[in-house]
């Protein structure tokens, strides 16, 4: 439980079940008839529905993005360091928005939710999604609170990675675009990290070929390595040297397998517990989803050529030591959008937190977050006819 | 099979098992009353007995360093690039022996072999080794073959601890030192995909904590993992781009958990190739081996006082793109034994191909290598009285 509520917290905050009837069509060739997304919106939408922000979540994210569901919540939503009022997402100012992706396992449509054709869990043969279908999805959520432009699309990492395909698909539908710690697509270092953590999961006796809700068990082991591996890939080498360096947890080595290295219960204890939060379905679908976003493909691989045509204004922010998605990938997204006449802000900055600096509060990233969102306000048409 | 042995192979070879009856004290504080060593030797022993040289193996290495066991052996020993007559460990000049470590699963005792005192094999039994221990073993092995001085000891990665080791440990026994592609210690993140691979490994149902000998069953999976996962921090991400990039297997994205990129096939195929062939017991004891790794801490964490001690001359090499022992760490043990005040030589080799680059005969790093040992070629004492 919070102590005490920060002022400068959106507070307490109750996510919506919201029911899509009209039928999605996705990448994989299947229809969704109907489909729930789970959302949290935190400020209030303008008259002329001009200030709203998305914000799209990473491979684990979901809808709870800033604020307490209830007052015995240990911790706030997952991006509190950038949301509320006065903070960089100023919600004295914006309206924002957070949702649960499809195929996501916090409320919204996914493997782990009742199919309503069959009344039993989707499990896995809920679809595979791409990142276009995810903005697909996320434009019925604009149509569903009326907003035809949004002041802003932001995420990071996997979020970044819409934020910048919402640029490519809907020109008109947003003004700016705030891509953070995020890939053009996936390196094949990438895809084999997440291969790993896929073939963990498939291969847990526990998975079931991933019908494990009929047999009231759960794949734990596998999303377990899953989760530790993806936690070496969020950290930097020299952030875990700071955190934990060879620290031994009973001051000497001793010679048996209980972890011996803080390093070692840090990540059991982060891949145990979260093998009891997050779908295995989930997990997978997330993956490839990650893996399967090239947004140049459809453009003879020219980044340049997809992104010729973007409308809005961007800005792309990288992390020093982030070897997930390092600086390099970040410059190849501006790089690729100066040469595709956009205006674009780029910044690298300072960190020794690895991929996970995007999360994290880090001062100069929070001023030039809060800099560019002066300019972002700056853009809000003030009537509903004036569109930037 | 090869079509035909190279003229610069050392053709074909025989290993020989040999056991050791003296007690062997471990730093885990058991003894091994007797134990055998699995050894293979190439090039003629000096009257002398001054050119021999010692090659220390990595984690999933062993004795057959080079030539072929038999005409049906579909590739060569693991480092026949270097070793043969011509090569820059020339068999001409030099009596070169490699071994299987102690705790190895290639014929030396260890888990899979038979434990004397039951008749079974040790398992989990066997006791956790340390680089130190091994290097003990080793000295046991030149006294076996009469050998008082090693004209060098050679090893890359973990084998280059177990070379540097040798330095501290045993300091009027070795001429040169040669150390690749090492270390002075694990890093947190080292220790932390080591931790994912075991816990893959210890968690896999078919473990059976350690007995699965007597299930007539093999952790399969978890070796598959903890492989998989090796590879990836055995590559480069730069070599990965070059050697699979984003190519699809069947030309486009389809909507499944088959592998889609070439990585994910050649990982998949790596990892169970892996896992018919090695022992999940010797995996485990292998990574404790890298992660107990600290030859500073006996000397309050003094690197440079540690190697005080040492006699010989060393030569350094690093590859660019390691970044499991990245050149900083090469240059950590170049420094610390600058500071000693040894003779040291140093070498970055330029190479894509991240860690694995000190198995492959990359022009430079095999002139280099070459260029060496001519030096401990000069060095070898003409006469048994002559030591250098």
């Amino acid at each position: 439980m919070p102590e005490i509520i920060p002022d400068d917290s959106v507070g307490l905050v109750q996510p919506e079940k919201i029911l899509f009837n009209q039928p999605l069509e996705l990448a994989c060739g299947r229809t969704l008839d109907q489909y729930h997304l789970m959302v949290e919106t935190y400020g209030e939408l303008n008259e002329a529905r001009s200030n709203a922000i998305l914000i799209c979540h990473a491979l684990s994210g979901n809808h709870h993005v800033a604020g307490y569901n209830s007052l015995d919540d240990r911790k706030p939503g997952w991006w509190d360091s950038a949301i509320g009022p006065g903070k960089p997402i100023d919600t004295n100012k914006f309206f924002v928005i957070g949702l649960n992706n499809l195929g996501g396992c916090h409320g919204s449509s996914g493997p782990n939710q009742t199919n309503p054709d069959t009344n039993k869990p989707y499990g896995p043969d809920f679809p595979l999604m791409t990142v276009a279908d995810w903005v697909n999805s996320q434009a019925r959520l604009a149509d569903h609170f009326g907003i035809e432009q949004w002041a802003a699309v932001i995420g990071g990492s996997l979020g970044g990675m819409q934020a910048l395909q919402w640029s490519i698909d809907y020109p008109q539908r947003l003004r700016h675009c705030m891509v953070i710690a995020a890939a053009p697509k996936l390196s094949a270092q990438n895809i084999a990290f997440n291969e790993v953590a896929r073939q963990a999961i498939s291969k847990d006796p526990q998975f079931h070929n991933g019908h494990y809700y009929e047999q009231d068990e759960v794949p734990k082991v596998g999303l377990m390595l899953a989760r530790m591996l993806g936690h070496i890939t969020y950290l930097s080498d020299d952030g875990m040297r700071d955190k934990f360096g060879r620290e031994l947890r009973e001051g000497k080595i001793s010679f048996d397998f209980n972890p011996q290295f803080e390093v070692e219960s840090y990540l059991r204890y982060q891949g145990e517990r979260f093998s009891t939060e997050f779908d295995a379905n989930t997990y997978l679908l997330m993956t490839k989803a990650l893996d399967y976003y090239d947004p140049a493909a459809d453009f003879n691989h020219d980044l340049p050529a997809a992104l010729k045509r973007a409308l809005c204004k961007f800005m792309v922010i990288s992390f020093t030591t982030d070897w997930r998605f390092s600086p390099e990938r970040s410059r190849a997204i501006t790089d690729a959008l100066v040469e595709a006449g956009k205006q674009v802000s780029y910044a690298e900055i300072d960190s020794p937190q690895g991929h996970d600096a995007f999360l994290i509060p880090i001062p100069r990233y929070m001023e030039i977050f809060r800099a560019y969102m002066k300019r972002v306000e700056a853009d809000i048409p003030k009537t509903s006819g004036e569109t930037a």
